[in-house]
């Protein structure tokens, strides 16, 4: 590793398949989130996914680790993170994935011939998979917290994200999107007219609990509506240790939708 | 009852505590729907509750059968059904029920003063529970019903009942809707900006199976977010019964997010 490198760790997902370089205490560290998302492509996919927002490289990976007919790009805005990305791919426990993945440095809300200018060109994408940014502060219970939460809600940033991905895919290409609750009716409202069949997943920590993210799949060229499935839960009742099948999920042994 | 009255049966609810006059065959009849639906109100509310396309009136007497501090008036546009209303508030084994219930004719997707006209004049309810009509044969899974499914998405509905909702509650006034998982975009666009904090119980029919119904409730005059709450299951993996949590609802002895 270069000597110049900030503080970083190297973590191992799905039971060592592969590793992730990834900044130290300050930015954005994958984790479970990504691993639930890249499981909502099906396992027999096969094709050019695009990693909106990949961080690191962890969902992207994720795809790669799990289904062999993917070839995956992982699109990061930030110069630091895409760096993270890069050292990721260049990984020797990840030599296995390098020649089916690479890192696009581009702000994925860019638009017409400024997106084909960064390397986002219309139909060069079969399925987009993508964690948009949100600023955790406004899932605090406060007078404060609930403004910023309305504000997030009507940013457009996932307006902005969904054009961008229905822009890069081809005609019969899927978006899969893992966003929390809260931002659902922003989300469906970005999805309805650019995509057809929807489907949600709603991710809680417990069953009795209520839902802390939604993983949102759908297609386009397809004229479906909206299915609500089975929520994936992560924990048991009491304890820290998965599900079963949140395990096999986190694990890259299982997709979301399919099983 | 009158001679002239159309093919009728009388339904028991609630284990006894309330029944239904309705209609034999033709026009919507009642059912499980309804009493999901009243089981949104919690057991403690104190007002006046609007019962939107009340039909016969089982989601307004299962309100008023649950909640003591409950009146209702009962919208229904057809008057045809709006006689089965109000024999059912005629019918001697609701006569503890007739003093806190009336029946309006009237179309709920009346706007201004037309609304004001017939009898839904601003800041006239506390609560509106609402179980808009839709066409069954949208669930199909054939290119036509598609389509329809479509249609039934972009007609607008869910706003013009949301927006006379908004219109008739006081400051603080309280929505519930019961409607298909497909209907939860239009369902959500239609909310925003007119109600603040939402909640939403996914019905499934089977744990496993996709969810047959969504019941989404919203308070006016608050700036919170949508909470996506465990679903309610209604049946055990095998079998016809119900699960008791879905037993204790439809019996008119559970609410259905204060529990």
């Amino acid at each position: 590793m270069s000597p110049d490198l900030p503080a970083h760790t190297i973590d191992v997902f799905h039971r060592g398949r592969f590793r992730l370089v990834q900044p130290k205490g300050g930015g954005h560290r994958a984790g479970v989130d990504a691993m639930i998302l890249a499981a909502s492509v099906p396992a027999g996919f096969a094709g050019r996914v695009a990693d909106f927002g990949a961080g690191a490289g962890a969902a992207g990976l994720a795809v790669l680790s799990r289904v062999a007919g993917a070839t995956a790009t992982l699109v990061e805005q930030s110069p630091e993170m895409a760096q993270f990305a890069s050292l990721t791919l260049d990984h020797p426990a990840n030599a296995g994935f390098r020649g089916r993945a690479s890192v696009l440095v581009a702000d994925v809300t860019l638009t017409g011939t400024d997106r084909e200018a960064v390397g986002l060109a219309g139909n060069s994408f079969d399925f987009v998979i993508m964690n948009p940014p949100f600023n955790p502060a406004v899932d605090r219970a406060s007078p404060d917290g609930l403004k910023r939460q309305a504000h997030v809600m009507e940013d457009g940033l996932f307006d902005r994200w969904m054009r961008s991905a229905a822009a890069v895919l081809g005609a019969k290409g899927s978006v899969s999107v893992i966003a929390r609750p809260v931002s659902l009716a922003p989300l469906l409202a970005a999805v309805s007219g650019r995509f057809g069949e929807a489907e949600i997943v709603p991710v809680h920590a417990r069953a009795g609990q209520p839902a802390i993210r939604v993983v949102l799949r759908a297609r386009r060229g397809s004229r479906g509506g909206l299915t609500l499935r089975p929520p994936l839960v992560l924990h048991g009742e009491t304890g820290n240790g998965f599900s079963a099948r949140a395990e096999a999920i986190n694990n890259g042994n299982a997709s979301l939708f399919e099983d």
